[in-house]
């Protein structure tokens, strides 16, 4: 039998919560589908860093290199270690030491969730570049805690991290509706973004059959609330892409729903899995959180392995679930009973 | 009689259209109020560039400098200059120049406009740092053209810049609810949102009777769509303000609703009033425009130069505008049409 050895990265917070459940639902799918799942855990968190100093050992990135993929919960508690220090041990460098170039994330209601818009009918696949640009954690401060004090922060866009993405929105485009849309703020940065919006045009050429339109970041904003369905393939740099993927999650009924995947295109390290949503220490632990965003990333993950069948499987049964009521109203339901009501939908 | 000295910068495509109606409006509450204006009109724009082969004059800036507030419709033209070019030229030195650091964007349905939105009770202030930050126009390319090029565009922040725009946000959430959000990434970019955060922290020891909550920009992006009405006042900087004020405009109805101050809270020099909207050089001169962003944005000109009453006689006759349908639906009315009602309703 098959077997695919995945890390499990539960990480902190609801992040352990629908990783349980998330797991619960893939190893089920797999037996079904004549595979198997073998998982080995990672304790990471900021409850590690308390106790060891670093969000991961030294040799963390090493670790995980040998699996076939990677499913994380969520990292991050604040009032344990500052966001600034958490998210740069752990959930960054993954992305980008394993080269997880495509954060890919869908935008669509569920069968029986009621989003804030009174639009519906949107299906918006939002492609995110994972690696440099705004999140290249490059800067500084002087003259610190003086009046005269300045920070920097400086966005580094490389010609082969740009291409890469583009090349990669551009085939997810001709694969879906052959519309792509590339969002910058090319009127007010006028290095990064431009650099961006030209290899955008020059790439076009090579892609006749996609018809590529240029946003700004604040049109395009507006534009998923205002006309969602105007919208197929979305492609952004790391920060404006985290950005309007946390408003697709808002306008598909809330974080809850949100799935992603970190994608090495390339296959030449593990790509990793994981909700939108963060480790939300507030409602931790309780049992409610809503384990559905962990699940559908679960079943990219299987789709990635090559395990579509099993993947169409899990989609299935969560859209049976909140078909059903179940799940589809934040806050409503547990996250067991959730949980519960996909496993059986799988068959 | 008073008379106050405005500069008009009617700018680019529709920036024409809705600074004649705003003018018109004006002229005539200050007439009504008793008092006048004294507009004088300058041409630069996109085809100025064209002629003269610069956005404005090289004392543009001091030819400015002597008026009592400047009206801006808007600034860009991509098919004849780029953004890149046209902003830097035009609106974004003089909002530096004029040490416009506050900018300010109210978020409210009009009577009578239906939003994107199932939620209606919302009434949110943006104000956004304007002159510095993402903005700050610092970076540069370098192998430019070769498959080895890098482009980095570097955010600057200033204890100076982060201070006053913060202290902005705590005096006008200290006159409202008392509820203040500050907007960062400060899980992601550790130097510049970091930053701003400490100083967030520092002050608002100083405005005890402030309650400061500080969110990441996706997490506030997903919040004005899932729960405006959580909202009063949000500090953010530029290039977040910049974002999460499209956001509001969306979600108050459109663009043709968005008004926008960009003020020196110092009076040093002139404050600058424009709506949120661009050019939209694709319905320019069609008489379609709709004028109420830039009106609103008249209105908060005259509350500036402290003509209080006929601020609020225009905000009064946008009301009883739209509240008779009248502009409330983007796309029907005609600019002239919405016009001449407003002017009716000043009475
Ligand atoms: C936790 C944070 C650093 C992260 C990001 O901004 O990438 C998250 O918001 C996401 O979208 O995956
Ligand atoms: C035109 C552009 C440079 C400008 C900005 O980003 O500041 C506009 O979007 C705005 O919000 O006033």
């Amino acid at each position: 039998m098959k077997t695919y050895k995945i890390a499990l990265l539960p990480g902190d917070g609801i992040g352990r919560d629908v990783t349980a459940a998330a797991w619960a639902v893939l190893e089920k799918a797999a037996s079904l589908n004549g595979f198997s799942l073998e998982a080995t855990s990672y304790p990471w968190s900021c409850d590690y860093y308390l106790e060891n100093g670093s969000m991961m050992p030294a040799d963390g990135i090493e670790t995980l290199r040998s699996f076939d993929a990677i499913l994380l919960g969520a990292v991050g508690w604040p009032r344990k270690v500052p966001d600034s220090v958490s998210l740069h041990g752990l959930l960054l460098p993954i992305r980008k030491a394993f080269v997880q170039y495509a954060n890919i994330r869908p935008h669509r209601l569920l069968p029986g969730v009621q989003g804030p818009l009174r639009a519906d009918g949107f299906d918006i696949l939002c492609i995110r570049e994972n690696t440099e640009g705004e999140y290249s954690g490059a800067g500084g401060r002087v003259h610190q805690g003086t009046d005269n004090e300045v920070a920097v922060e400086t966005s580094i866009f490389t010609r082969k991290g740009v291409e890469r993405i583009l090349r990669f929105g551009f085939e997810q485009a001709r694969a879906r509706s052959g519309k792509l849309a590339s969002v910058t703020k090319s009127n007010a940065q006028k290095y990064s973004m431009v650099f961006w919006d030209e290899i955008t045009q020059r790439l076009s050429a090579e892609y006749p059959d996609v018809e590529v339109t240029s946003y700004h970041i604040d049109a395009m904003a507006a534009r998923i609330v205002m006309a969602p369905d105007s919208l197929d393939v979305v492609v952004a740099s790391n920060l404006f892409g985290d950005i309007l993927t946390d408003l697709g999650a808002a306008i598909q009924g809330g974080l809850g729903f949100a799935a992603s995947a970190n994608i090495n295109p390339d296959r030449s390290a593990p790509s990793m899995f994981e909700p939108v949503h963060g480790s939300a220490p507030d409602i931790a632990h309780l049992g409610i959180a809503n384990p559905i965003a962990a699940i559908w990333s679960g079943a990219m993950m299987l789709e990635h392995l090559g395990e579509q069948a099993a993947a169409a499987r899990v989609m299935a049964a969560i859209e049976a679930t909140t078909a059903r009521g179940i799940g589809a109203i934040p806050g409503k339901d547990k996250t067991d009973a959730i949980t519960a009501s996909v496993l059986s939908a799988l068959g």
